[in-house]
């Protein structure tokens, strides 16, 4: 006896629309610059021959936006629920650009494969058309979720009081322990963080160090983490590694590179976590080999969308490394997809990282309501596909704000220097 | 505007039915002994309070029979489309199981994951059931098929005339390159195979490579492959691969274990496949840091199902091995489920191990016409799930001969030294 039903033909691809968008970001300070007043996103939607439309959001500057139009007309006639036939295509659309840049990360993160970054929304947005049509939730496309929710850290920045020329945020400005311990009083009072990590190589290792050690005493059990993205030498770091011993529960890309990492790690007992010299398939092997790290941070904007960053999972368990999740400025698509991501990774061992508590909560282009952060959590939407839905004039407000703005690409380094022209982003130079 | 429907309830599993089934098999000669007249395996359903009953397949030796009944009793109540969560009952059911063996592999391969073995057909089964209840191929589910149909080797094996005590079979005798030879003409004019590869370790390795040279002088144009299952030193083995250099598209197993497998790597250009030194996530992080192989076979029934199994691929291609896939003797369900695994892995490099020519058509528990071997290849099943049919009777006469043959687990030296009581099987005897 068959009770099953015919195949349901999975829809045909007709057409992508790639909307790169804008939102207001305070001064947040890092290793590289501070950031814009405004972040740049691309918004991608997938059209289908069955109406259904799947949404995907990645890095707006104008190199992969570019990239992402080849992309989206190489999938054009592609079964949309065939993400491996997407790779393919995506693969061959970009074999013949030679254009740099457009990763999306000021800098901080330069290594990841293109082709990979390209495929991500695709991917999510695949996922969603899938989950839509199936009436399914993305988590239990990609296996089944093993939790309800997903935690998150609280994300500590060293910030301005406002951009110059502008008025002081509502955030305040935090250049010194008292004012970082006061930001994560408000991130946790507001948000029920059960972990923070803040975002170093800002100011001396010293000062930070002093910073964290504020953190500790404010917040005797909060797990706390430190990220200078590669500001430090490999002894400044093996300093700051044991002077802060048993206080972070890793130190996240202290020096740059896997060679000066792996040094590190074998001069201290302290775990070391990347989202640096890990950042794609062709960087594992030569971390494995060297031993340079304790823990990677998943990002699918940058592992190639969800079902990939899941394979990154199972290397990260074969090889006994722990996992947590990366973090851009981003909207509620990418939140979506984090959340359901890491719900169906069973080896998510912290807290995922999220900028959610530095944007305006209407500055966004999903339907309101869906990922609230509880308790330091997302509850996993439960809706069908990703279970977010694209407000159609908010979108359209922050393309305005996009053409508006007039930024073009993620610039942290130059924003900086036209406040202070002798600035000097180079790693390690602590 | 949201043209989705509501989230499906994925089905909750009400039971499961492990069925062990016995199949005639002729005497298959290989480096631990020899096939019995009967191979054992075990047909899984898993049924749902959705009416629908998912299908996987496995080893059939009493101790995995009995891990089974564990597994299957521990996933009452727990989503059917929820591989994440089986696996997490499984390992929990397991935690207190301390029995030995039912690896199902007679000696050759001892060093899977039990956890993962018992997995395996519950994730099959699970996937089966989520594209019966959404009208999808498990290949879709999987992140769809890259290909729309699998190559597969043909399997040669040294073989007697027939069992003893029991009448020629029609497979014929085969002891000598002549033998082989003629073996390997019924395998390509039948099946039109693309690729032959021989199981070795039977007889002495001037003997095998006699065997190998004969083969390529009457197929000049097929790819071939040897594997003699670890029987052999590293010098014999690095003495076979220099005498087969550019005439093997890889060299299995010649030798046992990793330093082993990693030494005549050193020492010789013939690229080396494995399926006995790899074979759990386990064993990659050393095989990687020895350099032990460049070909890894999957087989999802010591990789924990399809989806680990992919993971395995993704694992294969981050550290730049080839892949290919291993069978043991096995049924019609195994086979859709290896080819819905292999269409959806974009790397399987090699045509696919199968020991489909060996076994007597009616003796199986799907009904027949959808797995055919044509040209060499199966094609990948467009119905819903699996896409093969449970025939309940042919189901009961398998289980009916299973309990009349009286087998209880494989035992291939043991059957061998019933004709040989000296036999030996130890591995690198050569
Ligand atoms: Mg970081
Ligand atoms: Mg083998």
């Amino acid at each position: 006896m068959n009770t099953s039903p015919a195949p349901v033909p999975s829809p045909a691809i007709t057409g992508t629309t790639i909307t790169p968008v804008a939102f207001a970001d305070p001064p947040l300070l890092n290793t590289v610059g501070v950031h814009e007043p405004f972040a740049l996103r691309a918004i991608v939607q997938v059209h289908t021959d069955a109406g259904v439309t799947g949404l995907g959001e990645t890095y707006g500057d104008a190199a992969h936006l570019a990239r992402l139009e080849l992309a989206g007309r190489a999938m054009i006639g592609a079964d949309s629920f065939n993400t491996h036939e997407l790779r393919v295509r995506i693969a061959r659309a970009l074999a013949a650009d030679t254009t740099q840049g457009g990763h999306g990360m000021s800098g901080m993160v330069t290594g990841s494969a293109t082709a990979d970054r390209v495929l991500s929304p695709f991917d999510v947005a695949s996922l969603d058309i899938q989950g839509k049509v199936l009436g399914m939730p993305v988590s239990a496309l990609l296996g089944g979720a093993v939790r309800d929710s997903v935690d998150f850290s609280g994300y500590l920045f060293y910030k301005w009081a406002g951009h110059p020329g502008a008025e002081a945020d509502r955030y305040g400005q935090a250049l010194d322990p008292a004012g970082l311990v006061s930001q994560a009083r408000w991130l946790v009072d507001t948000y029920g963080f059960s972990a923070l990590k803040l975002k170093g190589g800002v100011f001396a290792p010293e000062a930070e160090c002093e910073a964290i050690e504020a953190l500790r005493a404010e917040f005797p059990d909060l797990p706390l983490r430190l990220d200078p993205n590669g500001a430090w030498t490999v002894e400044t770091s093996v300093a700051v590694a044991e002077r802060l011993s048993g206080v972070l529960e890793y130190l996240e890309d202290p020096t740059p590179g896997i060679e000066g990492m792996a040094e590190v790690r074998r001069r201290t007992s302290m775990p070391l976590a990347t989202n640096m010299c890990v950042v794609s398939f062709a960087d594992i092997p030569p971390a494995v080999a060297a031993g340079a790290v304790d823990v990677v941070l998943s990002d699918h904007h940058f592992w190639g969308g969800l079902r990939r960053s899941q394979m990154l999972g199972g290397i990260a368990e074969t090889f006994g490394w722990g996992l947590s999740m990366h973090s851009n400025s981003h909207l509620g698509i990418s939140l979506a997809a984090m959340v359901h991501l890491a719900a169906a990774t069973p080896n998510v061992d912290y807290a995922c990282d999220t900028h959610t508590p530095w944007k305006e909560p209407e500055d966004d282009v999903v339907v309101p309501g869906v990922l609230d952060l509880q308790d330091g959590a997302v509850a996993v939407p439960t809706g069908p596909g990703l279970g977010v839905e694209l407000d159609e004039d908010a979108l359209a407000r922050l393309h305005e704000q996009y053409l508006s703005a007039g930024l073009r690409e993620r610039d942290d380094t130059g924003y900086m220097r036209r406040f202070l022209p002798d600035f000097d982003p180079s790693p390690a130079r602590w």
